[in-house]
């Protein structure tokens, strides 16, 4: 990542966008958040991959979603949906079964997200999730299956799942959740990765949710709450090299 | 407030967002930023309760803060309108006066917004304040009545009245007006403990200012400038709790 | 500027807006975020100085930043423009073009994004400069004959040129390139200098890009990384004065 330096094309939402952007800067990547239906599309094409995120959903943004999208998938770059709060309204169930259709590569989303999306049960509510990850396993297989995308769940421990293999990451703190759109820079995280592995889908994704893990939990030691949290996460990243990576995540094969 | 964890929508403006969901977060309540035309309403029939900020409007946003006011009045749920700077063009002279008829249950501003909403002449020039909390005090009282809302005027001091009753809310610290958002911030506090005690706005949004008070006092005392207050701010509000609160609050009747 | 605390209207992109607002308040200025066409160019004449930044440009905010232009123009305001990754789509360079026709003040950004605004052959890939500021001298020299404006190409030493004289700026931290919308910020704290110091469009660029240097200098000692570097270098901003510029800037007639 950080000797590739790959340009990773978010579309994601207004609360995030400047975390994010500091996360795949921290993580060695190039990020920019390019969502204009003019020229979503056009910069697609240009990006090593694309990140999608519906937090904060309108009609204008959707349509750069798709334009982004189908550029990508025509031109065999990877993307990712983060499928925030998409049971919430109608307008969100609508927008998700659009992007769906345009073969996401990777899902990422918690797990009342990922449940309701493989068309379970869930208990979410607003943009946190109400269920546990082990909860919605059975899920995540089926929604891989359905769409052949890599599907990971996150939470205390992460599952991901390209339908087939399985894998869970553990690390992070219970400081996460605490900070707002932790879960939309993982998303273009995982984008970072995938423009530098794009043939290994699942391999990417664990490494971005190990990175996560890795940084998360320094991060947490040093901390005294989520504020302090937010931005020791953010070196932690920029700290983080192979051999840390290596001897500190927790990786295991599900 | 962390025992519900309530959910809260926030139709805030660019600047805000992220800062305004870490608040919330921090407070333990469930911050969700929806504001599309497309789902806002909707949204605000299961939310807790709404906050409306005007900072960077626009014609699209304008129709979403109406769909969700007025979703919001039709089931009965409080929500809090933060008039920035509506004094400063004709647009947001126009906006606000929709916005009002809509019947906030709680108006948070700034002197300047406060005295210019009540019809007084101020001296606000953007969205800084150009008059003393004190100065609008009559402003408030006149406004709290013509509106059945509860009006707070946050500065140096804070005035909270709901036409009849006054408080005064001293604490804070003179590095809040140098950390951006902190009122916008402030508003969406004031939705989550207005979620919880919907009955009781003026008990809601004194408790949320008295949070903000010994919040920034606290965090006030170890920062060396804007930059460090602003997470330590955070950190603070994170490990308040009731007898914290209650030790350190400075409330008055006025 | 701290004595004068201009109004500084910045039409400036998602990631950068609570940055660079908290960089202005942070060197005394009042930043306030107008961008819609319905109020930005009514707005434009009640400030003192204006930036545009096209980083995530979409039609609407294009109108927006036009009316906004437009109006600082007729009434003699200067204005700032950023042309992020102007070259990257066909929708940024006719966006661009038609910026450029409004007569800036002062062109900001990356030694790429300078290179090809002036026509020439540049490496820029996304938002990121993939040239040098000594490579982009001439092209910088030429832009600002062509234009009028004062040019202000920034990377590790910053080159300033109204198409006579020239002043090279050093100082900074290898961090600030890791720290999202630093140089959107810096775009908006030359809108705070030109709008106290409006006939000297030089030096007001010079003096913003020698405080980023010092306080960017002052920032990097005492952090671990970029998360910890972007609040330190809020609180340097802030600490700032005349005396500790005068003693540290390195400033140099090129």
């Amino acid at each position: 990542m950080r000797r590739e330096s790959p340009l990773v094309q978010c579309v994601t939402n207004y609360v995030a966008m400047n975390y994010a952007a500091n996360v795949l800067l921290a993580a060695g990547a190039s990020p920019a958040m390019v969502h204009a239906p003019e020229e979503a599309g056009e910069f697609a094409e240009l990006a090593s991959a694309l990140t999608i995120n519906i937090g904060t959903l309108s009609s204008y943004w959707l349509q750069g979603m798709h334009a982004a999208a189908k550029a990508a998938h025509a031109s065999g770059k990877p993307w990712v949906l983060d499928p925030v709060a998409h049971f919430a309204t109608a307008f969100r169930r609508q927008a998700i079964e659009g992007l769906l259709a345009l073969k996401p590569t990777v899902i990422r989303g918690n797990a009342s997200e990922i449940m309701a999306l493989a068309g379970d049960v869930s208990s979410g509510r607003g943009v946190d999730s109400g269920d546990s990850v082990e909860r919605a396993e059975a899920s995540a297989l089926a929604l891989a299956r359905r769409t052949d995308a890599v599907v990971a769940v996150t939470g205390v421990v992460d599952f991901v799942t390209d339908g087939h293999a399985a894998v869970c990451i553990a690390g992070g703190s219970e400081l996460m959740p605490k900070v707002t759109a932790m879960g939309c820079a993982l998303t273009c995280m995982v984008g970072g990765f995938l423009a530098v592995t794009p043939q290994q889908p699942l391999e990417a994704t664990v490494t971005a949710l190990a990175c996560f893990g890795v940084a998360g939990t320094q991060a947490a030691q040093a901390s005294n709450g989520p504020g302090s949290f937010a931005w020791r996460f953010i070196d932690s990243l920029a700290a983080l090299n192979g051999d840390v990576l290596q001897a500190h995540a927790q990786v295991a094969r599900a």
